[in-house]
């Protein structure tokens, strides 16, 4: 350990990584002699343990660790969302059993030997595919992250810092292993005719949500998901076949997806139009916005966790884009004074989300920590103000800016606008 | 598609993966028009679904889907293993509620607030860990694969090939995204005396499992885990806290963790002596194999799934090696008389389960599959003959023999000896 890794990188407390193997010490009580080991084995260890099972569970003693801010519709149980709750979870992949919903009309409860595929409109060939047709197709595994186009909306329409779990707050988005056939290979089967530039999918939810893609995105790397982090998809995550459209916001990978139409334009449905588009500060709208800008969270410390006691601390969140791989993710503890570049986890991966973390002391006075993430296209995370400034008091959707988190004297941790 | 895609590229079928595009044709039912899309509604589609939950679980369709091949001690429930049913999962990381268990008293119901890790024997300062403790050290994250080191052992032992699903065969393997604390940060705080040169590592289950690991790997990649797939830890995974040996033979990274010993020399604990060492054709016994050898299994087609019938499907099966990664598997659809490269998917990780893919066409005429390994360190994956010349008659654990599926005309997939 270098004589220097106690001096700060950046105002607050941020600190050279290796400055926590000393400075961890203090919070640990030492036991005095190996005698102290022969204390009275706990009542778990007295007793053979539980069963295996078949599929298993969490512990009980993480039961709170759920999906949160589950919100419906008024009328309805399936209509809404539920968040990923971010600060509970470490690491990039999302288990299954917390990757965030969001259903227009509920979770259909589809039959995989009655589902089928239909691809038709501008086609040579139009086809139909039962789930066992599609066994027979080569597939592809790549991880990626998916954002709903509304997450952390709350920060860009509320006057006030809304204060909620970190996860309450950006929780809808989630990362996980995907494996399926490329879009490519049945669209190449079905021959595309040249007067074709979009694809409608469509669900087999009651809502039949449908979005028009580009036929740039179904040919470059659109997914027909069948796995979802090894096994077969969730029902609320598309069970039996879903579309993935790695980088694009969340409700064009189609859940349930039954019917793909070849068109010569966009079909301007509902969630494409009503809902899904960008206001702008003159009152008119953007048309669509595709790819989900760079954006950054810090998920430890945050809200949602308990208060913090003083000493050292690894600062720890997530940074994805869905125009690229995450470059860079800076890390400050004086509400933007001053800035130091995070450790970001290996491998960094093209639309993924990205562990990054950076060593903290806390002294005990106030702080704000806030992350600013960066891709390897060159966009920069932008501050709250400036994406004001530009998206105008009415937009809701694609919401990016940096996250400020207030630590005060006594260890609460807040959602501040800074 | 050039014209010669559809040659094979070696025996038995093995074709060109571009070949698929054309030849699947065959297996799917045109529609006349659009009209026909017109056809009545599913009721999945014609009635709200159903809500949002707290914590998600697989479609009910899906039932099938559990671990396999679970045996326990007379006497005992849960003193024994369940299996990775890896006939039914795709990708690479396996969804905790279907990773492996090898329990030897059951799984302990652990309190984190009560759980301690002790550090102590030849270092300079024995520390004592509350779970609260440890939040505050820097983490990392990683991918790796962990095997049991008797997985595939009926493989060795049985004169008639065993016939059971791959999963049952082969399942006491899984992989995971892990996060959690270097060992190394813990054993420099607790500051390793020089005569120290292993680690006895304990668990707190009724059968105090223990291990001795090499200071040299405690030192180099040894992880204290908290979290698997970004949750925390199952309780049959180690629940609140376990060690990992990325690589190493799966028992040596002991569950529900709570006492580290440093020592001059290995325990010899019955884990390591009665159990877990390879016997000789001579009768006596290898000291200590840690690293898992260079492995691969087809798990589609494989036992355990239906029937084949003909035409084209992909060959996908997983490989590994606890050396290093795996640089190329080969398949051959002729029992080993020719081979072709089979593609792996990226990123190809160290120590980490590797999935590889190939395109074959089944004529209906009686076929063999095997696949074979080869890790950036050279090793390769032996055939069964050579694996039981090496290790004789008497050896169970490291069995890792290239698998042999034969396809008979009538599509059944049975495991053979070739």
């Amino acid at each position: 350990m270098r004589d220097d890794d106690e001096q700060p990188v950046a105002g607050n407390g941020l600190l050279h990584r290796r400055a926590f193997i000393r400075a961890g010490a203090g919070a640990i009580g030492s036991i005095g002699a190996a005698g102290a080991l022969a204390a009275t084995r706990p009542e778990w260890a007295r007793t053979p343990g539980a069963a295996m099972r078949g599929y298993g569970a969490p512990s009980p003693f993480e039961d709170h660790v759920q999906r949160v801010g589950i919100a419906a519709q008024p009328g309805t149980t399936g209509s809404g969302a539920s968040r990923t709750p971010l600060e509970h979870l470490e690491g990039t992949i999302t288990p299954n059993g917390l990757v965030f919903e969001r259903h227009h009309s509920g979770v259909p409860a589809i039959d995989p030997e009655r589902h089928r595929l239909k691809i038709h409109g501008l086609v040579k060939r139009p086809l139909a595919f039962t789930m066992a047709d599609l066994e027979r197709y080569p597939r592809v595994t790549r991880t990626c992250f998916l954002e709903c186009s509304g997450n952390s909306g709350a920060m860009a329409v509320s006057p006030e810092a809304p204060q909620r779990a970190c996860g309450e707050l950006h929780g809808l988005v989630s990362a996980s292993e995907y494996t399926g056939i490329p879009l490519a290979t049945l669209l190449d089967e079905a021959g595309v005719r040249e007067t074709a530039a979009w694809v409608i999918a469509e669900g087999d939810d009651a809502a039949r949500m449908s979005r028009s893609v580009p036929l740039s995105k179904a040919f470059d790397d659109a997914l027909l998901v069948l796995y979802q982090n090894g096994e077969r998809l969730r029902p609320e995550n598309g069970y039996p076949l879903r579309l993935l459209l790695p980088g694009f916001e969340g409700n064009m990978s189609i859940k349930w997806l039954h019917r793909l139409e070849l068109t010569a334009g966009p079909a301007m449905s509902r969630d494409e139009t009503s809902k899904y588009s960008d206001l702008r500060p003159d009152g008119s709208a953007l048309l669509f916005t595709f790819p989900m800008a760079v954006k950054s969270v810090i998920t430890t410390p945050s809200p949602g966790l308990g208060p913090l006691d003083r000493g050292t601390w690894e600062i720890s969140g997530l940074a994805w884009s869905g125009h690229g791989r995450i470059r860079r993710v800076a890390v400050s503890a004086d509400g933007g004074g001053s800035w130091t570049d995070a450790r970001l986890e290996a491998p960094v991966r093209d639309k993924c989300l990205t562990r990054f973390r950076a060593a903290w002391r806390w002294d005990g006075r106030p702080a704000v920590l806030m992350s600013r993430a960066v891709d390897d296209a060159g966009h920069v995370q932008p501050d709250r103000t400036t994406w004001l400034d530009h998206h105008g008091a009415r937009s809701f959707y694609h919401y990016n800016a940096i996250q400020s988190w207030a630590i005060s004297p006594d260890g609460t941790v807040r959602n501040v606008y800074a």
